[in-house]
C-alpha cells in the first residue's frame, strides 16, 4: 500500500502489536500505509542491532522513538553503574536504528525503599550523567512522566511538570519529553503544562484510559475513542505547543494482541483519522 | 479496654472492617482502647439516623469524619438537582452525628462524556452551591483529592494542589480538604502542599500503597507499613501543617475484611504505634 497522506505523521508502535516480530512490524507498517514506526529494544535485540538498522534503512521508514532506556532509580552503586552503562547502550542503539529519541522510563522504588523524593533525585542524576553521550550520539533523551498508578514499580515522575522540572536543567536538544495521553490525560491544568513544554516535546503517543481497568493494569490501555481521554483537546494542546513530529500510537491490552496485526492497525489509522489528524 | 493515651487520635474509619454493623464498629473501636470513629452514611442509614446518633453518643467516641457526600460531577439538570439534594441531607447527617467533617468526593466523569475540565468545574461549582447549608449545620466540606486512577470514574479532583486551589475560594471553616496518604503519597512537592493547607486539613486518613495491585483496583490499599508509603516523612508535614485533629485508618482490602475486625484493630493500632504516633 501506497503511503496515505493523512496518516503521514501516524507512527506503530511496536507494542501495540506485540506478537509481531521486528520483521512482521515492519512489513505490517509499510501495508498499512504508514512511514513511521516506533521500535522497543527487545526485538530488536531479537535479530540483531545491525540486521534491524538495515531492515529499517531499507523499509524507508522514519523511526519516531526508540523504547526504552532508564530504570535508574537504583541506589545501590554496582546496579546504579550497571543501569548507566545499559543506558549509554541504548543511546548507541537509538543512533544506530536512526532514533532521534531515546524514552526513558525512570524506573519505580527500589525493593523495600519508601524515599520516593530521593529515588526522584536519582532518576534527574541519571539522566545529567547520560546527557554527554546522548550529545555526542545526536540522541535526544525524552523523560516520560507516568501514570502516578506506577509510581511505585516502574515510573517515579508522574506529571508533566515534573518532567519539566527536569527536563529544564538541560538544553532542548538534549532532554526533552514524552507526552502520553494515557499518563497524562488526568494532571490539572496539563494543556499549560503542555505550552510549556513546547519544543522539549520529543515524542506524542496516544491510547486510550479505559475502565472498569483490567485485572492486569499495566495492559489497561485502550484503543483511542474507547475510553475515556478527550483526544481532540489533547491533541490541539500538543499541536499548538509546536510539535511537529510523529504519533506513535502504544497500546498495552491483552484483547489488542490477540487480534490480527493487520486489523490492529486499520483500527488505529482511523481512528487517529477521526480524532487526532484533524486536531494537528 | 481504656483507651490508650498513645492512640488517642488514631481513629477507626468503618470501611476498614466493612463487614462490621454499625453496632460492632462501636463496641469494637471501644474494646481497642480508640476513641474516634469515622463513620459511613450506608451502615448509619442500615440503623437509621437517629439510632446511630444516640448510640455514637453513649458511646462517647469521636465522629472523626462522615464519608460520604460528593459525586456531583452529572451534568445532566435533574441529576445534578438529586445530588444537590442527597449532598444536604448528608450535611445534615453529619450535623446531627457530630461529625465536623463531610468528606466529598467529587465523582468522575459522567458516561459517554470526556469533558474533565468541565467535570471539575461542575465539582467546584456543586460545592459553591453546599457552603450556606453546611455553614448553617456547621459542618466542614472536605474536598478529598483522589488518586488519579480514578480520575475517570470516581474522583475528578487528583491532586491536593488542585483541592486547595478549589478550596482557597472559601473560608477555611466552610471548606477543607482531606489528606489520605493512599491518593496523595506520589504527587510532586506534596510536602509543600500539606504547608500550604495548613488548617484546611480537616481530616487525615492513612492507608498504604501496595504492589502488584490486586485484579479489583478499588480494593488495592494496604496496611500502613505493608505497601511503598513513607509515613513517618508524610505524617511529619501533615502535623508541621498544625493538624491537629484524629487520624482514621481507612483501608480498602478484601483480606483485611476477610480477617477478624478485633484483629485488624490490633494490627492497624500497631502500626499506628510503629509508623505514625511518633511523628506527630
Amino acid at each position: 500500500m501506497r503511503s496515505d497522506p493523512a496518516l503521514a505523521r501516524l507512527s506503530l508502535n511496536q507494542r501495540t502489536t506485540a506478537e509481531w516480530t521486528l520483521r512482521e512490524a515492519i512489513d505490517g507498517t509499510l501495508a498499512a500505509g504508514l512511514s513511521s514506526i516506533g521500535l522497543w529494544r527487545e526485538p530488536v535485540a531479537d535479530v540483531g542491532l545491525e540486521v534491524a538498522a538495515k531492515w529499517i534503512a531499507e523499509s524507508g521508514l522514519r523511526v519516531s522513538s526508540l523504547c526504552r532506556g532508564g530504570f535508574f532509580t537504583v541506589s545501590e552503586p554496582a546496579a546504579r553503574a550497571a543501569a548507566h552503562a545499559d543506558n549509554l547502550t541504548a543511546i548507541d542503539e537509538a543512533a544506530t536504528l536512526g532514533a532521534r529519541t531515546l524514552v526513558l522510563v525512570p524506573g519505580g522504588l527500589p525493593p523495600g525503599d519508601t524515599d520516593l523524593a530521593g529515588a526522584r533525585a536519582r532518576a534527574a542524576e541519571a539522566i545529567a550523567e547520560l546527557v554527554p553521550h546522548a550529545r555526542s550520539r545526536g540522541v535526544t533523551l525524552g523523560i516520560e512522566p507516568m501514570h502516578p498508578i506506577f509510581a511505585a514499580d516502574r515510573g517515579v515522575v508522574s506529571t508533566l511538570r515534573q518532567a519539566l522540572d527536569i527536563a529544564e536543567d538541560f538544553d532542548p536538544s538534549d532532554v526533552g519529553v514524552v507526552v502520553d495521553t494515557y499518563h497524562l490525560w488526568w494532571e490539572p491544568s496539563v494543556e499549560d503544562q503542555i505550552a510549556r513544554a513546547g519544543d522539549r516535546i520529543v515524542s506524542y503517543q496516544v491510547c486510550d484510559w479505559i475502565t472498569p481497568l483490567p485485572a492486569d493494569t499495566l495492559l489497561g490501555r485502550g484503543m483511542m475513542g474507547d475510553g475515556h481521554i478527550d483526544f481532540p483537546t489533547f491533541t490541539s494542546a500538543v499541536a499548538a505547543a509546536g510539535y511537529t513530529g510523529d504519533i506513535e500510537v502504544e497500546i498495552f491490552n491483552a484483547d489488542i494482541w490477540a487480534t490480527p496485526g493487520d486489523e490492529v492497525l486499520a483500527r488505529m489509522s482511523q481512528r487517529y483519522l477521526e480524532l487526532i489528524a484533524p486536531f494537528l
